[in-house]
């Protein structure tokens, strides 16, 4: 097997497993870009060794619906043609976004059940119901020659679940009876001590808020988090109060749970925006995007007074029942504080259960190990620290080193039934997509980009007339997001005018050498009158 | 008293109490940029109103060394002339960085000891000591007609601090009886229940990591805080290791405090780097800087395998012992991220105390309250949702609402013996200071950057014969941190170009429509053919 993202890191899910002529891909997620990369929207992984082997490529199997493990699918099937299974409610979730990134091509979308094997060439793989903060959560069990390789995608037991349906904890242990060669587990929370609070828990929670408030209560959590939001609901009718959406994207997803009956909304308690305006506030729950303080959602908006079908009023409650996506924090904090100033309260760490992980803590990454025995062992979803303190687990449970394997992205981990090892590196690596949807956004660019972020640009415009290799016209600084001492940018152009007139025509003649001469003489200025490192940038135009 | 920074955010603290002619100024700090102010080095409060008045200013009072108290000094410095009150400590501390920054000016300094009280004009000014992670840490009490503003300052009750100096109770509790017209109090830790650790606590966490280590301990803490480092010595003495120090500001801290008596070094304990490299792995122990991920402090350099003096090694261990400023987390992470994978492990969360916060939480904000009894009271040191809280706690221990003041930077409370109001504005507001150190980056330079660092930079270079009317040679479009479809930038230049074509000469002469219709026509070309909104400049050189 080998992962083409989301080890050494969180995000961008995706790893292969590879036999003989099939390759099945499982999960296929993004990332989002960290505060060096400027005017990047996400980052999926580089499908570079999908493509050049797609003839091999058996399916795409999704765990769950996170964009995490998800949302690099339309740029793999941009590329390639293959099978993807899913469940119903995956399935459900992701189609709009493959269908609005690529309206031409018809995906061919296989439904599974928890439970279900399927053949892939002559691999088989096995959905595994699995506990997380999304129904129809699975693990994904590949069966090779050599034993199974069991992913354990993102889980936590949790034996409370909102919708009642456990893990196949069963299943998990006869994996282990009949062999799980590899153990690919989830390692995000391993420095958590002990065992996870369940998702039910987050009703006391609720309940004590929902019962206090003197106003409405708001709520605000990812638009994924289908069961969180079927607490709201039951925490309202069991308080009296009735719940309002605003927010495009939970509202979508509430639809589309209550047609397929993920989520049930008890008789009478969901209302339009325009009738929780009119019932008395302590009356009014409402649930709403922005957790990660997205610009454009509707809680950031309401922060500012600027969301045209919800104010904020004095007295109002709101919930934070998420956690901050790292890179968000500034954003969130900024969202948070503005709505204090307008009178709101907001409830975003609290004595009681506001918001639980939907990852294992450090016991449940115990059991899984102890469900499943798996000869070798490897976290993923996890950073280096993260990936260190699980091997220290497993360690602490008997595993020797070399059963124990840190894995990287495109260095692939060979096994046969006597050892396991890495192998020769495949093509890998990160694809920045742009604002614009465009993938491929270049370090070149993105260094560009950090000058100017820091400095600004100044840019030298000249005209020169080759036939008899002469400067024309004034040659002129302009600049733009630049900042530094007065009169700088008026010096260096009489440096730049100064060094252009000591040319000879034939000097001039060639325009590549005005353009380096100019460049150089107005950063070394800058640099050593104002310590000023704007990128500069030479046009020079034949006339 | 008005505040001209410090309120409403963490950092650039700095307030003014003012009194017929007399002006007394209390801490000048400054703040660190967010993510969204693109190459902004530091944040300092506007000081216009104290320019405005500056032969009223009788001096500037500060509470202790740390930046967000102290870092704004030069650039208020740089434009009044005053004196400058502050403990043997804070001078020591913050002299160097005045002389670099004002090398021409000669600052009058007067060194306080807790406990005295300066004239200033008509108002008194006194130094209490109170415990934080600093040493000579005070408040700051200003004696006025209408009794005494208290500032607290940054603060903690700390009973057994490192260096035995406690916090002056009852002075505090003399202030309460004599009448304190206003508390201003740090509200930093306003969420954390219960009364916080003392630092000598640390010392539990440190014998654990220093007994257990099998190779080297490194540590890293903010230089500024002696009295940590205070105790990686005695540790290091208690355990049988010895100490080298890397990283110019620690060294320089130590070297100061040493001198003056603020850190005791244990005979024979403090060694030099090449000495730690010949002795065995757990008999060393090394104080780094780069507690905040700062690209060219040691502890960055160390985890990327670039730092020539020391190299880490296996087996090694890394105490983080501070708390990430908001955002340097990315940084902080990725720093120790790479320290686990050259094999070094991180302890930077503990069963056991490695770190203790400097702030009172709130049973200590209760207790200043409960010694001080003051008529109004107002938190300072937080964001909104800080103050928010503080009020919360403020009207449970009795406080009505028209004694407690959420204030805002700018807004003077005014008081008298019959009540307090909110005055009318004075100038303020954010002084943005560069990567060179220049102040008074404006919002459109950064508004040109955030453009640019999002989508790029697009630049039209035209030139013109305006004798003639005419175009003359090819106008041009290059473009910098620029990524867009292929073809677009081609495209963007043939649509100019026609555009240019079909301006009669008259118009061509007028260079300023030139200029705004070509970048018009290219800004809504690659808006609607790319969804792109890179910076678009037109340089038009008249020939």
């Amino acid at each position: 097997m080998a992962a083409l993202g989301g080890v050494g890191e969180i995000g961008k899910n995706c790893s292969i497993v590879e036999q003989g002529d099939d390759i099945v891909v499982i999960d296929c997620g993004l990332s989002f870009p960290n505060e060096e990369m400027l005017g990047i929207d996400i980052v999926v992984p580089d499908f570079t060794y999908l493509v050049e082997n797609k003839e091999r490529v058996r399916g795409v199997f999704l765990t769950h619906a996170h964009e995490d493990h998800v949302g690099g699918l339309p740029y793999l099937l941009g590329q390639i043609t293959c099978p993807v299974y899913c469940t119903e409610f995956t399935h459900a979730l992701i189609k709009h976004k493959m269908d609005e990134r690529l309206p031409h091509k018809k995906i061919e979308f296989k439904i599974v059940k928890p439970g279900d094997i399927t053949k892939a060439g002559k691999l088989e793989v096995e959905f595994i119901r699995v506990t997380h903060s999304i129904p129809e959560n699975c693990s994904i069990s590949v069966n090779t020659e050599h034993g199974y390789v069991l992913f354990t995608g993102d889980f936590k037991f949790d034996f409370t679940p909102v919708d009642g349906k456990l893990a196949d904890l069963k299943r998990f242990g006869e994996l282990g009876d009949e062999g799980v060669v590899l153990l690919l587990s989830d390692s995000t929370n391993v420095e958590r001590p002990g065992w996870g609070p369940s998702e039910s828990t987050v009703k006391d929670g609720l309940r004590k808020v929902f019962l206090e408030a003197e106003g409405r209560v708001l709520l605000t959590t990812f638009a994924s988090n289908i069961h969180r939001m079927q607490q709201v609901y039951d925490m309202a009718k069991e308080t009296g109060r009735k719940v309002a959406v605003v927010g495009r994207s939970m509202e979508r997803n509430l639809d589309i749970c209550g047609n397929l009956g993920y989520v049930r909304i008890p008789n009478g308690i969901s209302i339009e925006l325009d009738e929780a305006k009119r019932l008395p506030a302590n009356q009014v729950a409402i649930l709403t995007t922005g957790s990660q303080g997205e610009p454009l959602s509707a809680l950031v908006q309401m922060s500012k007074g600027e969301y045209g079908r919800l104010q904020i009023q004095e007295g109002d409650t709101l919930i934070y029942s998420a956690r901050p996506i790292p890179g968000n924090e500034g954003a969130i904090w900024r969202t948070i504080n503005r709505l204090f100033q307008q009178g709101c309260r907001v409830i975003y760490e609290a004595p009681y259960p506001i918001h639980v992980s939907g990852h294992a803590y450090q016991e449940e990454l115990k059991m899984m190990i102890n469900l499943t025995r798996p000869f070798y062992i490897a976290p993923v979803h996890g950073e280096p620290r993260h990936q260190f303190m699980y091997n220290q687990i497993a360690k602490g449970m008997g595993y020797p080193d070399h059963r124990i394997f840190t894995l990287e992205a495109g260095i692939p981990l060979e096994m046969d039934d006597k050892n396991a090892k890495f192998g020769e590196e495949i093509p890998t690596g990160r694809v920045l997509v742009d604002n614009s949807g465009t993938p491929g956004v270049s370090d070149e660019v993105l260094r560009d980009r950090y000058n100017v972020a820091n400095d600004g640009v100044v840019i030298l415009s000249i005209a020169v007339d080759t036939t008899h290799g002469e400067v024309v016209g004034d040659p002129t600084i302009l600049s733009k997001g630049f900042h530094g001492p007065k009169g700088l940018l008026e010096d260096a152009q009489d440096l730049m005018v100064d060094a252009l007139a000591s040319l000879n025509p034939s000097e001039i003649k060639d325009l590549n050498r005005v353009k380096l001469d100019s460049t150089a003489i107005v950063r070394k200025f800058m640099a050593k009158r104002g310590k000023l490192r704007p990128l500069i940038v030479a046009s020079v135009i034949e006339v």
